[in-house]
């Protein structure tokens, strides 16, 4: 039964980071890439709907026929869907009917654990419960996105986010070497890590601790944001175009930086690492401070020695498949390898990474231009 | 103390508009000619507040001084507000909060009944009264407009929007003359219907009935928005743009024309008047029936002798200045006077209009593409 | 033999409009809104092939089959054709191709003149050279703005377009009355001027002379575009999106006003009629002056007394159809009927006009944000 | 002498290129990413000028200050330029001034050659020849895409866009091994190229051909355009918002495919090497083949054993930075690190590659979704 109680403990987690939430909050959605708050309450149980009450609990009736179009996210193999940027403009089902949802799955589930034989099952269960973490995580971020465009800057979730480092270390050095790179052992990972590989890999350093606020504040004051001479082409035309400044969520209001965080406005902590840049603005303060990012192998390798934990940290490789990747069979193909082309890989985890889901092989990803996680910058040369 | 009771009356139908929403339908923006339904709530209490209550109740403190911000509209004059296009992202202050700040406005007009001398703000509190009316019809069709866009078609509201046409009468016949144009007399009016003047007509005819559902029926069957041959040029692009194959709201399923309504899907009802066409397609409709569209002044002239009140019908007049058109003085200029170009006037009344709100000198008008107000046909030739 | 004279002088004075242009000026089509000087020169070819040679010379075959294809403008009845914004993409047919084809299609029409009996064609063949005239005069004002935009400011054609005014009278008082509107007579027009009508005008005055480029200095330096005040509001955000400041072609460099001829760059004449504004502009700056711009129907009654001839000017009044309007049967009932929505109307007739054009009762008409056309303010109260 | 010829040689050939062009193909322009023909003349002239003449060539004066201005690229080290999009609107300087423009430089630099000590300066002329060979292969892409949009489907080259492949030898294994990446050795290479450096590969096998039109044309027929199975998530976006469905420059016409080549519309030859794809098209080939693309370092690897140059190949390699990558000092910086973002790696040559411009180690790099370029693919397991 202890899969049973980690799913209770997991879709309980989910529900109390909502707790402060007005019922006005749970249907934001500003801008495409970020989904409001109910839907990723009923996307998660309709993962489990989907992937394990239909097919595999006996006699299981979908809760309601057309929850299947509301809350598949992107699976192409399963249908029409609604369009990801019209997620907001759904009133109806309300929160209420959400969680009435979450609760009705959530007892077909108890009666599955109680009832079948879910051994055979249980990597699903785990994929699961990990797909409902990465949604925890997504519902902070977009949270925190949607209510930062509100003047009145409202307060709905305390998470340390600007806890200031205290290690005072500089930059480790790794021999070069062959190294073993990708996930092996007993535990979870996702597909994307296996194929577990050798790579050589020349000497490097790596910084033992993140970039701080205040480190950034000087890229900033010195004019980082005003000359193309450290970007690249895409992230000057990127500052340019979106009229960048400064990272995402500082504000400069009464002769101070102040910074929007879940707990509302804040003055921003200097000696805290910085969040949200783009991968743009990481490489330009890479290349301003004459270092450069690591690549994700130099980060997997070093790994043991960082402290990391509060910032997924931009690295300078692309998100491409390790030798002999193979997809996930059936509609769970598309979690992952569709995803493989123009992303960057971010390394680490962050203060909104639920506790236990990182690992050191673990490859997150996003676009270059995107901030709005809590993203930050580890220096290397 | 008519005008507090008038006062009272109008704001109560307000909120009763709104008894079976539920509080995710109030925050709703899918486009941005669309407000959410609290933004109507708030921005028609703001006006008492800004143009009452802050400049002649003595003592009288902002209720809160960021909802100036939040719920101006369009009044350049009166500083920054929040986008248009931003309405619906607001989540706070929530639907509740807005329901105290109308009380509390509602409360301290009262005490400005009870307590000053109102002779003199009589014409503006009656502005106040129609320019909350107009925000009942938009709160109406912009709830129609958002609601419609989910596949399970809510109903919220109950109103004749089907309602047959009785009547069988044909042409009426109107001889060549001067005619007096304009609004005169005691009641109110907006400062477009002013300046009451003369105008030479030449003698038309023009039907007494709408045009019903079923006869623009016969126009979509017999191809009418696959050939360009009755359409202005920049209708034929509106509807290839715009994949425009009937009028908004109408859906084909299951062999027949159904129809959203604020009261859920209906099947069509072919001898109600038609509504929710843009001008184009009113346009195009009369070409094909070898009609036209009257022009504001014949409607007007001949308004005594047509029913009128269910459809904002379509004129050919373009919404321009009468001779010896004044703005009001301060940002109340703005109410009307801004709008002078690239739209097309609309004569008569809705299905939504407020009781008492319009009359037949009333000018509404719309940009010749929308159509998401209950807007119709009336030939003439 | 007098049409042919006057199809061969039409003809020539196209192709002498040209004589300074090189090869690469011919293809330029900046914005979809400008076609290029070539396209101009083969479509008033392909109207003379296309109205008289294929459907009236006797064994008259096609100069080219593709030429339709490429020729055509925007008559939907005459079949598929190349995208507007497309024109400037086609380096083949080339100009010299482009001329020969000119020179083809005048030959054969030379031969339909001696061979045919040209009586009961006459209109059609008048037709042709008036539109022949107006693509004249777009393609002066195409090359101007395609020419503009090179930083080099070539000169190519030497038009009057800064001649001072001499006249110093004010304004003219027209008294209220009846009076008919539209064409009457022998020559000709277009369908657009048809159906003389009676309208009647309450009293008004109107100047003798346009606004001039100095007057309208004075409302650029009185901050005329950084407040909304005296602005449509389409016209405000056409100012804002845009970044407009001041009349097209207008070039502040070294400590003074600059204008664009198509002679080249000159100092700014504040004595010469003002050109290059939109309708917008030419609205604000009424305003501004507390004045206002008269309708098409009081500038048609004032225009005996009024100077004409050097700008187009801008009417309050939108383009419509008058009472009783028609179109011309077939293709060419697209010719103007089409277009009479959401565009304004100007009056009288421009530098780039050709000599015997326009008429008082010509009805030119342009989008209100439009200004590469000679258009200009004359004000009325 | 012989930095002299080679001079001359390669400036000659990019005049060769284009003597069967007209004036007015010179200045095509149709997307912002293709540039004139007369652009890409006078811009690698200009790069001489700018790097050699400037500031080597004492007492050397500017053909024209405003050259650089409308010549420049990208460099923003050096000032203000044309904005990319519109080269194609600039009729002057025409194309013949840009031939004098060439013709004065050529001169210049041959008497710089033969005056001054060239020795010092023989990497920064030999980069002008690598320059302008790139511009040689943009110039015949570039022509290719703007004339492929003109229904008449000139012919102004003869290149051998479509021969046959004759080989017939399968798939190449190479074994696990460390390798030696990047360039060594005497003569000239990109930045891009050096910091040779170890990799470890896993075993994998490489075909010895190129993907033919054939086997593509098999994928289209079964139906790989019309299921998102084996395409990336913005691959298959790009597939339907682009209403793609075979490769670029394929034409169905009169039931079997044809080509359009620089020498005009052909049967496509089934046995010739594809051309013309995405990488999105590619990786969706190669999936569906069951197969994957190579990586850069594969290709690289097995490149002495693989015929290669007429396609480029893309690989699946994201464009990044070798270890230890510097740029250049100067303006010349520019030149390829600001593009190591969102790009991926193409290896070998194309049909339009000037002869022993490219190497085993040249990189070459595209946005995922460009294929106006001969990019072909190769199969890896």
């Amino acid at each position: 039964m202890k899969l049973a109680e980690e799913f209770h403990r997991i879709r309980q987690h989910t529900v109390q980071l909502c707790n402060r939430l007005e019922t006005e909050d749970y249907g934001l959605q500003p801008v495409s890439f970020v989904s409001p708050a109910k839907w990723h309450l009923a996307h998660t149980t309709w993962f489990f709907e989907t992937f394990i009450l239909k097919p595999h609990l006996l006699g299981y009736k979908p809760y309601n026929d057309q929850f299947h179009f509301f809350y598949n996210s992107y699976y192409e193999a399963l249908g029409a869907r609604t369009l990801r940027a019209e997620r907001g403009q759904l009133s109806r089902p309300t929160v209420r009917e959400i969680y009435d949802y979450r609760s009705h799955v959530d007892e077909q589930m108890q009666r599955w654990f109680e009832l079948a034989d879910t051994t055979e099952f249980e990597d699903l269960v785990i994929l699961g419960f990990q797909h409902e973490q990465q949604h925890q995580e997504l519902l902070i971020t977009d949270l925190k996105y949607a209510l930062s465009l509100n003047p009145l800057f409202p307060a709905v979730l305390d998470i340390a986010e600007q806890e200031k480092i205290s290690s005072v270390e500089g930059f480790v050095h790794i021999p070069e070497g062959m190294y073993e790179i990708g996930f092996e052992g007993d535990g979870f990972c996702f597909d994307n890590e296996l194929g577990r590989h050798k790579v050589f890999l020349p000497e490097f350093s790596i910084d033992a601790n993140l970039v701080t606020a205040g480190q950034y504040q000087s890229f900033v004051e010195a004019g980082g944001y005003e000359s193309p001479e450290h970007w690249h082409q895409e992230g000057w035309e990127w500052v340019k175009n979106n009229h960048i400044s400064h990272p995402l969520y500082w504000h400069y209001t009464e002769d101070s930086w102040k910074i929007y965080t879940l707990n509302g406005l804040k003055p921003l902590e200097l000696n805290a690492p910085l969040a949200h840049v783009s991968w743009y603005e990481a490489a330009a303060f890479a290349s301003w401070s004459c270092k450069r990012l690591p690549t994700e192998f130099e980060w997997e390798v070093a790994s043991p020695l960082l402290g990391f934990g509060s910032r997924w940290e931009w690295t300078g490789s692309a998100y491409l498949p390790y030798p002999g990747y193979k997809k996930l069979p059936g509609a769970l193909g598309e979690y992952n390898g569709k995803f493989m082309v123009n992303q960057m890989v971010l390394r680490g985890a962050s203060v909104a990474t639920p506790e236990g889901h990182s690992r050191a092989t673990y490859r997150n990803f996003f676009h270059a231009d995107m901030r709005w996680q809590f993203t930050g910058i580890r220096l290397a040369e």
